[in-house]
């Protein structure tokens, strides 16, 4: 793809920062798409960025700011001025200017809001009321919305009337309210353009809405732009008002940062961890995890424990034990990684997971059968000992066969009682995969050197 | 959220079916929307499903089955007449035409296009040339062109008509091209209620036009939406003239598939694996994946091998040596998680890889000394053994520093060599910390029994 725009680097930024050409820098920042700004700002040092951005005006500063990552933003922020806040949160459209507030200490916020004109500090402390990850929390107060009586021609005066104060690239929809502000209708704003001018919008408007409430979660209101393809969803209040909308253009950033927190988690990660956070925090945020690991990892010693008579006699039964284990474990990530996606998806229920458990089955003792003969004819090639490599082959079998089913029922029966098989599913099923294999490989060769020692 | 259509679900159905009472699910069936109406389809069985299918207007046909997720799509799909599914892909758009025909056997695909009207069997044939996830391969033909010299007017008269034909609720933006269909300039939709009639196009369009080739990865044009907010991107071809555009709509669903990607790809799960595919397929698919980790613990394996002397000498060893191993892969993994994710989200580069290297080994260093600690003390009270808990804890606090260390520079190393750090991270972090772990347990044991024996 090609842009037209002439083409910024940080080394000619940092160039123009240090030979003083601020004014020559100023003119070529304004050239700039902000999202092509901030990509040139986050490689530069805090200091430069800090530089870079006191060039800008409130307006292009408010539109870098919303394109930078958290951490640059940080950088930024803690050292600019409330009047400067302030001048820059008034260029924002309301959902950007709550988020910008939120991340400041309650002092500056308030000092901040303060600064500001009496309309948008209004619809900005009503923002601030609602939880980050909700509807009410990703919604804007902006918005285009009429009467059922006016026609169309009034509709699109009064959207050319919005167009001088607001940017209106994002406005989809036309929102059709009575007396008290309940929706009674929805009209996409290009359907201005197909119908008669002098028509009534009650008579063009659709009046099956699709709405949310303030307090839905932002995940769920991400699951309903998929589903409907929305451009726009209207939020109202508990009283069934209009209170905001959110745009498809707020979901694609949800959808991005909800899938990052379902990769987060299944490493066992919280979704606060930062990678420039204080190491104290970290420590917090991961300990509880590791502990909960090493509860199960002890689980499986004391496993180990019961056969140490054994493991005495044959010292090579330690060499193998990791193998047995950590086979069954791969294959069943492979399998629950499977069926978590086909439960995330909608393909896969209580109703077809019979069928499901049965095709996974045949996979895990397909693949057991191929590592566990490869294995055991191996071991038998290299030590010699006939019986140390039936013990590991059969046991490398029936370990991936029962991770390959476990692997399949472990997240089906999370889902069932609600919990989220992205996160425990790998734990459950590793300490079932390192237990078994543990006892079943020590236990047959428990077996195999009393009938050996006969 | 509220929709005032009539609720459908499952036993409706079911009984509506079983009684024959096929007229009335037909009336109830044309109330619903596309994708509630697949959502209710899916838990039927295959039968049923057919059998609903089968009531539906090749509109309705259309609707749901771009709403149906694969596995219903493909059982409803076999046992379609080409006569039909050439019905039911004119009505659809062009680039979810030619996904139904990709899915279809080349003897059927021939069959239902030459069943089709000349102008979307030219379109279709021409979009199904293009990879699957290609920006040719996710765009549609269906776009809204005029030529610079029109008025405002004669562009919304060129939107009316198109409206005859098409569905519009998907032109977002009016793409101005000259003579040979090069793109000359852009123009929202929305704009058309904004400026004066008589205006003629070139004079209100944006002439920054960003554009993708046809030959472009999806990933990449998922990417360009979401740094510039896009609502839509036109497609070209090698000559640079406008061949089709892509949709948000159809962007969020590449966002959707490809986080999932990177889920499985996390697992070590083959994108082409499927829950309901033939199980040869899937062991065809994962066992490469298996082999390699079976060559990582075998690897692990032999440096166990080489402390066998000293694991016959003291077998508790064999017991606490898998929570060594495995404590050091469970902060390992925490640690890659988080950097690989500071690196797609672009926080972390090669400039503060440092910075992140220091915070990382301090948290890694501060969860290693509570573990050790609490590991060591209590493998001392149980076992009455200082030795031996002075080596288990040293063992844990150093193995878990390792894995900090190499948890957050083998990403950064693969990314800087322009390898997916999601993809290979996991495998090489986990095969370090088991032989680190593993060696530097049993060696500092190995020394600690040369010591004791004195």
């Amino acid at each position: 793809m090609t842009r037209t725009l002439q083409d910024l680097n940080v080394t000619f930024i940092r160039e123009a920062l240090a030979h003083g050409a601020e004014q020559e820098l100023v003119v070529l920042l304004q050239e700039q798409h902000p999202a092509d700004l901030a990509e040139a700002i986050e490689p530069l040092t805090e200091e430069e960025k800090r530089r870079v951005f006191q060039l800008l005006n409130p307006e292009q500063a408010a539109d870098v700011l919303v394109e930078l990552n958290d951490l640059s933003r940080e950088e930024i922020l803690e050292e600019t001025s409330a009047a400067r806040l302030a001048e820059i949160a008034e260029e924002m459209e309301s959902d950007e200017a709550a988020d910008l507030l939120a991340t400041l200490s309650e002092a500056t916020q308030a000092e901040v809001l303060r600064r500001m004109g009496r309309e948008e500090m209004k619809d900005l402390a009503e923002l601030l009321r609602y939880r980050e990850d909700s509807a009410g929390g990703i919604m804007k107060r902006e918005l285009l919305a009429v009467r059922g009586d006016s026609t169309v021609a009034e509709a699109v005066a009064a959207f050319q009337q919005l167009s001088h104060t607001e940017d209106v690239e994002d406005i989809h929809n036309v929102f059709v309210v009575d007396a008290e502000r309940h929706l009674v209708g929805v009209l996409p704003i290009r359907r201005l353009l197909l119908v008669d001018a002098a028509t009534p919008i009650h008579r063009v408007m659709d009046p099956n809405i699709l709405k949310v409430r303030t307090d839905v979660d932002q995940e769920e209101v991400a699951r309903l732009f998929k589903k409907y393809d929305l451009l726009s969803i209207p939020v109202v209040d508990e009283g069934d008002r209009l209170v905001g909308r959110i745009t498809v253009e707020d979901i694609v950033d949800v959808i991005t940062e909800e899938s990052g927190e379902d990769l987060l988690r299944m490493g066992g990660v919280d979704e606060d961890d930062r990678i420039f956070c204080l190491p104290s925090r970290s420590v917090r945020k991961r300990l509880p995890w590791l502990t909960i690991n090493l509860a199960t990892a002890m689980l499986a010693a004391s496993v180990v424990a019961i056969f140490q008579d054994t493991i005495s006699q044959m010292v090579t039964l330690a060499v193998f034990m990791p193998i047995v284990a950590g086979m069954g474990g791969n294959a069943g990530t492979q399998t629950l990684t499977l069926i978590t996606r086909g439960i995330a998806m909608g393909e896969l229920s209580l109703t077809n997971a019979r069928r499901a458990l049965i095709k996974e089955s045949i996979v895990a003792l397909a693949n057991g059968v191929a590592i566990g003969v490869f294995m055991g004819l191996g071991t038998y090639l290299w030590k010699g000992d006939w019986i140390l490599g039936s013990v590991l082959g059969l046991a490398l079998i029936v370990n991936m066969l029962v991770a390959g089913v476990v692997g399949t029922i472990i997240p089906v029966l999370l889902k069932r009682f609600g919990v989220d098989p992205a996160v425990a599913s790998g734990i459950i099923v590793t300490t079932f995969t390192d237990c078994f294999g543990f006892f079943f490989f020590l236990g047959l060769a428990s077996l195999a050197l009393r009938f050996y020692n006969l």
